[in-house]
């Protein structure tokens, strides 16, 4: 494919940071397990604790209040989990309080991890959200009561990109008594996060959406916070999280935060600045369009596009022959054709919930993949809204299928 | 420290094939998300299929059967959790199958987990152990009954590394209706392991006991056996194993793999002359040593010898000091000064299991360092053994501590 290649999937994963790059073809020499008492295993525990002190230090936490995980699939189980648990008194003090709230538009690893406690019968409280992806406060107020135990709601959404107030979220929990939990995996590294300012009890990350390795995450539990591990055996992050320490994702992960530090705020600007491009872009040069996502408490990153008429998985593959990366939905829910839960909690209909991408920006990102999107995009959507109207005949979703 | 650095510790973990590191080194630039779309996720999905197909064909398994975790302790976690879950109906077929028979001599990620499951209302029954640490195959048929979901028995022990008769064991499970898991992961890639042969259900492996990265394993699981994923949400790994994968160690693992089918056998030979030249040469030069472990179904890499009046701890620091690293039990349990369950279920005393220590050996062990250790692991034990006697006054375990 002799052309420009354009990655605007950077919600899905990112590349690997040149330094992190580095980082880790230097610590492939380093093999020791943490676990061990001689130096090898010494060198390996020292470089593991000061990746858990810059990671830690970086959301505001203390060092000894992050458990590094695997991925934020399994933070989000961990923390979920801890109320199937509290069914059976691991967690003292959390009798009877098996509840938990959380929204219609968090990732799958919390909602079907969610729906898995009802089934062992916790009770589970889905909030609604608004047009934009916002949660309803009122709603939250009515729903917290003294079973509930945890509230868990995403900081940013994944596929719009809407941003919710997790401080506010978390008073009104703290208030009714239950644990605050955010999936922080889309925020982490592309806004301020601070788990003080959030007041959470939980927050979950993840190196490879901050152009950290895959099969790598962190989960905030903040001190004296109930907690029980979710895999077991070994005393591994203080008996929080059983498995031989990852070093090398460790590592990884640490110096993609250090980097996150030096880099964040600048990006921001840029990528704001080049959404802005994008949106009016669009808006000007493809009829009827619609943006999903809160027009102004949304990530600077993401711009979720509805297009009637043309079919996401078709603009997706059409995009991906003129070698521009862009996604419908989220990648986790990739392979399925079912329409994006998300778009369905904003109001969308499945038809226009079908018809659209999103298009996910980060640090390789320049105005000039912005422009050539601007070129390529228009043109598809409208070969696909003539293909549509042909197929409209035998079936709209035909020609996605 | 000027002097010859010797790494013994291979059970706790290897060093990184140089050709891993090679493989990861290249990967680092392949950063898509297997489950997207485009083309930069179909590449990733292509090299994650690729590897396992490799890693499958090693244990004799389908590629359809291999889902790939983020450790063996993860692997295990799920498959006894299996029956957390059988009792709440999602599998189905396993109703009232709650019950679990394991051995006392299994990984902490077993028994911990095991004991989760009876707080939970699962019945665990563990085996006893001979004093070589072989499993007592009347007292299994005398367990086995109705209420039996699955048996779970590790291939080889990572502290003694004795062997046990898994598929007769497989045979006795399948007999009475249960399911037959084993922990192979200090077995596959040290002695040839395929699962039909085994013939067991499941059956858990992990990348860094063979020279690949840490932070991802891979548990194989029998066609059409019952299952439910263990972390949840997220269309991966065919919905058994939710989280992004790490396709780094994916391929490190897949590479790793490739590399133990053609060196293991000559390994295999080596490293069991350099541990009978270890075994007489520490029976030559030391007084009132005891061997732990199987005599002949043993693990030629491991070789597990207690010191009586010796501490464990104080000879892996005093030997440590000498440039070479060897354990006293297992890795995971280490930080805690509760004398080795292994030996304990084999019938040591508590001073006997204090005064063990494991040397493990791996591909770059040499003959040359076996003579350092046999030059210096003497002077180590009588110099203990002369300060132990003046300790044992003030209590005996006083200098580890």
């Amino acid at each position: 494919m002799g052309h420009k290649r354009v990655y605007l999937d950077y919600n899905a994963t990112t590349p690997l940071h040149p330094e992190v790059r580095k980082e880790m073809a230097e610590a492939m020499e380093m093999f020791g397990n943490p676990s061990s008492m001689h130096s090898y295993g010494r060198e390996a525990r020292a470089n593991v604790e000061h990746a858990r002190k810059t990671v830690a230090e970086f959301i505001g936490a203390h060092e000894d209040e992050l458990v590094f995980v695997g991925s934020g699939s399994e933070a989000n189980n961990t923390v979920l989990s801890l109320f199937a648990c509290a069914s059976n008194l691991c967690i003292p003090g959390f009798k009877g309080r098996q509840g938990i709230i959380t929204t219609k538009i968090e990732h799958p690893c919390v909602l079907e991890t969610s729906q898995c406690l009802m089934h062992r019968g916790s009770q589970v409280r889905l909030l609604d959200v608004d047009r934009y992806g916002r949660i309803d406060m009122e709603q939250l107020k009515e729903y917290l009561d003294d079973h509930i135990g945890l509230v868990s709601v995403m900081t940013a959404n994944n596929e719009i990109g809407t941003i919710q107030e997790i401080r506010e979220i978390s008073r009104l929990a703290h208030e009714h008594g239950a644990l605050m939990h955010t999936d922080a995996v889309q925020a982490v590294g592309k806004m301020p996060i601070d788990v003080n300012d959030l007041e959470v009890d939980f927050l979950t990350m993840s190196a490879h959406k901050i152009y950290g390795p895959k099969g790598i995450g962190a989960l905030y539990v903040r001190k004296d916070t109930p907690y029980c591990p979710f895999i077991r055996g070994g005393h591994q992050e203080r008996g929080r999280r059983a498995g031989t320490e990852n070093t090398l994702g460790i590592l990884g992960l640490a110096r993609a935060v250090e980097m996150r530090r030096v880099e964040m705020d600048d990006e921001v600007r840029r990528l704001a600045e080049m959404k802005q491009v994008l949106k009016d872009g669009i808006a000007a040069s493809i009829d009827e369009v619609e943006f999903n996502g809160h027009p102004e408490h949304s990530m600077s990153n993401t711009l979720n596009v509805s297009f009637p008429g043309a079919e996401g998985e078709a603009i997706l593959l059409y995009l991906d022959l003129e070698g521009i990366a862009v996604s419908t939905g989220s990648a986790c829910a990739s392979g399925s054709l079912d329409p994006s839960h998300v778009l369905l909690a904003t109001g969308s209909s499945a038809e226009q919930a079908h018809g659209s991408i999103r298009i996910s920006m980060g640090r390789e990102t320049t105005m000039d993949d912005i422009r050539y999107v601007l070129d390529v995009l228009p043109r598809v959507i409208e070969k696909i809204r003539n293909m549509s109207t042909a197929y409209v005949k035998g079936g709209a979703h035909a020609a996605a299928e």
